[in-house]
């Protein structure tokens, strides 16, 4: 990335193909905030094909055959969008996987956005990143060897690093420009990557599992995508068959799993293919998280036949955990009570999803 | 309202002031869709000033002095906005305190707006009603006397309903309007108010508390609007004071109280002034609603000096309440469980509001 990163808010022919229009003696309007023409007074200075009149909201756009541009929301939350105010725009390209964008918003500090999709917020990351990391991290003792699948943020990775038992942090990501991306603008999270525990593999994460001695990990943190084009493999069986494999008897697993309020079909499904391959235990938990579709976010946390391991009293406290609140970042919302709290399920969800019910 | 609910879609003077421009030969566009002008393909149905190209969004529109359109979004939680795809718009009129818009959404089932700013949606309301009534009249045995202090769209009541101890439901709530619109749109909520122990003035509670016999209720709940406008004075000390006067011993009080990802100052404020009101104990719980700002909703809940309140472990637990689970509306979100859960609190929150922390 190197030079590239915040190179200001020209738009680029990258983002749209399509460049601005070349009369210099008008102010021109990129093709990007066509949207924005009309009902903007403030568009100059934030010029993104999700940004209008200033807003940045989760909603993909496109040309139809016609030229016409053509809204609508992500197929994941339809009917729903959430909108932050942009204060500037940071960064913006195509990596070869997917549209990556950085801006300051007004009210939850810097953002990164990933095809569209807010992966992340200053103001609310230590929710997701804590607790996909200390969930399964504080359910067994002693943790040693972990694996990332995802995560170029590092985040995950900086919350790891409070576990000093720790020896080895394999991280699989497929996108370097996330990592570069976020080196320079989410500096707190990428000193993950300083940690020299970390081994940073950049590929695909389904190919590096093939090549994982069985038992290899204690601990598997999965910190993808949404399940739509790239990361729809990551949902399905032969994947968890792969994860289960490259788990030691006992070993847990932490997966991203989407909103309760929104994907119970998904959730049921996940939960199910998960009761067939982990032996051990499977459980849902869930966060608040502001910026994500519905305000929660959902994990799937399992454990592989082996000694067992009691997800909803953490044997390896984090308050009793020497060092891990002697950190540069201070733990936001995580604590063992939070940890119990999350495995707490409404009634619906109980009996939307066959499998949790009590 | 009688005639008035559901009139269709035509734009009202009463909403912004402005009628239409009369020329029939072409079609005008209201007034209030002047946003959507440029940007909208499917304007004509969704005729309000806070939806644009067909989504509501929590928004505020008035004109500056020159004419011009000013868009801000409430001072509430400044910078982000959650938006809803509009199927129709089924009702719209101003009340004398309020303006009332109630649309089909194509995801949350039917809206209800006030001022702008969504009190419930089909979807999430469960969430809301089930703890702002479950957590105190769960905490306490066999609760007789109950008062709702605002909670028009009946949907508290019919949560209290459930509790075949109570005795006597008082609810003031000021907008009659309310109260009609949920009877025509939201009858499931409304059905709250056939029950025979509920008695209905239609008031200012602040009036109304001044004649309550000191003592009277076991349990008042509180679900008002956001402070800001009239219902200001609800979150000020002599507000808590009256409702601590007219409480009984050992009587609990449950209040809205706002985000603790957003209003961390407000609820400093408002444990403050109830730890120096209620000498019994004084704590904050939270739940997960999509459509209130940042995805969650808290509740203040205190006790006064007298029989103990273990508000931690519900003493009188919804799963043993006879006929709790024979009622129209199945339990969607509220369980013992989720009761307890609702008390752990992320550790910025313990921080930040300073009389949180253990």
């Amino acid at each position: 990335m190197g030079e590239d990163a915040g190179r200001g808010l020209e738009c680029q022919k990258i983002m749209d193909g399509k460049g601005n229009n070349g009369n210099s003696s008008q102010k021109a309007i990129p093709s990007c905030c066509l949207k924005a023409r009309a009902s903007a007074a403030e568009l100059e200075a934030k010029c993104h094909s999700t940004v209008v009149s200033g807003w940045f909201s989760e909603s993909q756009s496109s040309s139809d055959k016609a030229g016409k541009m053509v809204y609508f929301n992500n197929p994941m939350w339809p009917g729903e969008a959430h909108s932050l105010k942009v204060e500037s725009i940071l960064y913006k390209a195509s990596s070869d996987y997917q549209e990556v964008l950085v801006f300051e918003s007004s009210s939850y500090g810097k953002v990164l956005v990933l095809d569209g999709i807010v992966q992340l917020t200053e103001k609310d990351e230590c929710a997701y990143q804590e607790m996909i990391t200390h969930l399964p991290l504080c359910s067994i003792p002693s943790p040693k060897t972990v694996l990332v699948v995802g995560g170029g943020d590092g985040g995950v990775l900086a919350e790891i690093s409070r576990h000093s038992s720790v020896e080895l942090i394999d991280i699989c990501e497929i996108d370097r420009m996330v990592i570069e991306v976020s080196k320079k603008f989410f500096p707190e999270l990428a000193a993950g990557f300083e940690d020299p525990r970390v081994c940073l593999h950049v590929g695909d994460a389904v190919e590096f599992l093939r090549n994982v001695p069985e038992g290899k990990y204690d601990v598997i943190i999965v910190d993808s995508s949404d399940p739509v084009g790239p990361a729809q493999e990551l949902v399905e069986k032969p994947f968890f068959d792969t994860l289960a494999r490259a788990l030691r008897p006992g070993g847990v697993l932490c997966n991203m799993a989407e909103s309760m309020w929104l994907h119970t079909h998904l959730i049921d499904d996940m939960i199910s293919i998960c009761r067939e391959i982990f032996k051990g235990s499977v459980h849902y938990a869930w966060a608040s998280v502001p910026t994500y579709p519905s305000g929660v976010i959902g994990f799937l946390i399992c454990s592989t036949e082996g000694p067992a391991v009691d997800f909803l009293n953490p044997i390896n406290p984090i308050e009793k955990l020497e060092g891990a609140h002697q950190h540069k970042r201070e733990l936001r919302y995580y604590n063992s009570q939070m940890h119990k709290a999350a495995f707490s399920l409404p009634s619906f969800l109980k009996r939307e999803v066959r499998l949790l019910c009590d």
